[in-house]
């Protein structure tokens, strides 16, 4: 008999509204973090915690409902922890984004942030978590992500016989020194109080044994390393339909000769500055690629109240600007967050240029070579977790090096058939066969054998 | 008998020019490797391999002078190497200073100035170093500082059985990914090439065993870190001249109550903008002060054709205005590189601060307790090496937090003067113990071990 399990996230898989008639509708909750574990909420051994998020997700909180439970925050605590701390803080600190010289700069309102609002909403998962526990002792509780790094710790000192395990989705960065004594012990023993950590990569694992040495002597927890993965099954029946095949006639009729793709959200850790540059600098250096190839950037808005992601935004606008008048007609940019259209883009590239500064994995390079159609190369970044298991198949690039980025995009549209072909298939296999089901039934045997 | 040593180092102990009656003078070499390194030029047995630096260097270079071989860069070669990768690059990572989001872009003429400039140069130093090695061949090798990466791979090529050692003056960072492949294998092959590798600090030299592992696969070299000093006795003997004399009644003159005092050049690692937000932060929260404290901030200026450090001057201008409108006379800047000057400042203290965003060791922190006479209190960055060392006897703080940078600065104003006399007599003790010699010798025989 399966072990229940808790899992514990900031967004749940579901959110509530009401509909005009005053009736409560339930929606999908959004990211990919809730795609991934969707499938555990139609076991019903399963809890899921998740913060309340609207009006509605709040009343839904204080009823009972089977499989979730909703944890209502106090508002500002709430908005403590999500908009100074998660966001412009651990996020930034977990992909290396900021000028060390000036930034960040924690000023009193941060430690407050931190005490108010970090502590105080992983205490309250904490309390729910224990809550939990106490209607199912045995159960394996199951935290995600950067929202969570305390909770562990509280549940640990409330319930020192559970079962704990954590799975991290973005990078493990190699210097914690930007958050300063006691947080920085306080993030680690939180996540050392978990019986085992995961992360995507061997690199992403290295660097957390690493940094637990440092900051607090030792590293005395199961750390263990699976790299998430999609549905196969799932991405192949969406880009069958009406929606996504519309989107495929469209783009097939408008595209040049060779199409360049990338899909991300418009974050900074996604390397879109650069890559627009890199993209401009294969043109001028390759006069035979202008005109026959296009870059196509399907960017999700996001964060746009974060300043440093409003910033990025108009350093995006500018290198497209940049490119366009050297190069006019070179770059297709498109704002929005429309999913079949970017389905429609990974069946149709000749190359996906996914060159991220960091990524804990990065799941357009898993997406992309699954439903593409052309034999289209993977040009990726080191710097992608998905390098460590995609490397045999890819173009590597360095996030930094534009020159090495326009060498890498000129070597992708100049591979011939059948290395192409050898290599998209090596992909798509690879995904096949390293499903998200597979990546599930790792980490849950890690957490039972955690017990053992 | 002592074996003869090869000092390499990109500055020489003296560089040439010619007087006004064009007859040759001999000046200091300038920078604070070659000051700790300056009692070597004395020793019969040490030959000191440099960069000719000045038109009269390069007329000295054809000659033979005992003790001294200036090498002859070709000049593009040495532009490339020092304004393109030495200062503005690999600086620039040792110290983490850049927003990986948008920087650094490495383009063409990067990869050009690396082959062109950096290869070339410590091509150049590895050559001069072997015809040395053809004098001498028992000679060991001291290869320093971050100029000289890869010059130690090429003598081994060249002297498969040679004795080199290398001292690396700055932080050893934990992320290199800023640095394409080939080029980060070559920087640690270039490294591992020595018999040892010095670092101030345990964290630095567990940092490059890190980075070698990541980089190479292993570290197979000897791994050593010894924190380098001062010479009291020259510093005593400085601050009794009449000229910082006269600059300590000046100063004692015209100071307030309480004087915290900076002497920093004015580098983007050095955390000055910060700094004096912090100063604010202590005066808006702590009106006791007003009028009371002034900060003293001596900065020579530096690196002034960078963009980063122009950019960084204009960022200090602006932090000083920002606090001198809320605190009137409350900061005083000196622009200017006047060692007597801060020498006196040294004497004057209250609280000397020093709050690096990373420093290899920071040398400030040693010179100032020696010759403070007010029993004045340390507030040193735990990104200093030197914090490493002097850690019983500082108020600690993150470089990144400024409000925890105000909190120290007014425990360290507010502290009773017995524990105040405490920890700076703890402080000018271990300075006393722990001097240059004593680096010299523990540096020279890791050398001698390396061999044995």
């Amino acid at each position: 008999v399966p072990r229940p399990l808790i899992v514990v996230s900031n967004r749940g898989p579901v959110t509530y509204d009401r509909d005009d008639a005053g009736r409560r509708v339930e929606r999908r909750g959004a990211g990919g973090l809730v795609t991934a574990l969707r499938g555990l909420r139609d076991r019903d051994d399963v809890v899921w915690i998740a913060s309340a998020m609207t009006d509605e997700d709040r009343a839904a909180a204080a009823e009972s409902t089977p499989g979730i439970r909703l944890v209502a925050h106090e508002p500002r605590a709430y908005d403590l922890f999500y908009n100074t701390v998660a966001n412009p803080f651990l996020w930034f600190l977990l992909h290396s984004l900021w000028d060390r010289a000036v930034a960040p700069e924690l000023d009193e309102s941060f430690h407050v942030a931190w005490r108010d609002g970090y502590e105080e909403v992983n205490r309250a998962f904490a309390e729910a978590v224990v809550a939990e526990l106490d209607n199912e002792p045995e159960a394996a509780v199951w935290f995600h992500d950067y929202h969570l790094f305390l909770a562990p710790g509280f549940v640990r000192q409330a319930r020192p016989d559970a079962l704990l395990g954590h799975f991290v989705h973005t990078p493990w960065p190699t210097d914690w020194s930007a958050l300063p004594e006691p947080l920085r012990r306080q993030v680690h023993e939180g996540l050392l109080a978990n019986d085992v950590t995961g992360f995507h990569t061997a690199r992403w694992a290295a660097s957390f044994r690493r940094s637990c040495v440092d900051a607090v002597g030792a590293c005395e927890t199961r750390v263990t390393h699976h790299p998430i993965s999609i549905d196969p099954t799932e991405f192949e029946a969406l880009s069958r339909t009406a929606e996504v095949r519309a989107a495929v006639g469209e783009l097939a009729r408008s595209r040049p000769e060779k199409l360049v793709v990338r899909v991300d959200r418009a974050d900074p850790s996604k390397n879109i500055v650069r890559g627009f540059h890199a993209f401009g600098v294969l043109l001028d250096a390759h006069p035979e690629w202008r005109g026959r190839a296009q870059l196509v950037a399907r960017l999700d808005p996001t964060r746009e109240r974060i300043p440093e992601y409003a910033a990025y935004r108009e350093a995006i606008e500018r290198a497209v600007r940049e490119v366009e008048e050297r190069h006019p007609g070179s770059v297709r940019v498109e704002l929005s967050d429309d999913f079949p259209r970017s389905l429609a883009a990974y069946t149709q590239y000749d190359v996906l240029f996914v060159n991220p500064v960091f990524d804990g994995l990065n799941l357009v390079a898993k997406e992309g070579p699954l439903l593409n159609e052309r034999a289209g190369v993977l040009v990726l970044s080191e710097n992608a977790g998905a390098h460590e298991e995609l490397a045999p198949w890819v173009v590597t690039i360095n996030p930094n090096d534009v020159e090495g980025q326009a060498r890498a995009l000129h070597e992708a549209l100049s591979m011939d058939e059948s290395e192409r072909r050898r290599r998209a298939e090596g992909l798509a296999a690879h995904v096949r066969a390293n499903d998200l089901a597979r990546w599930l039934e790792a980490e849950l045997a890690d957490l039972e054998a955690a017990r053992a």
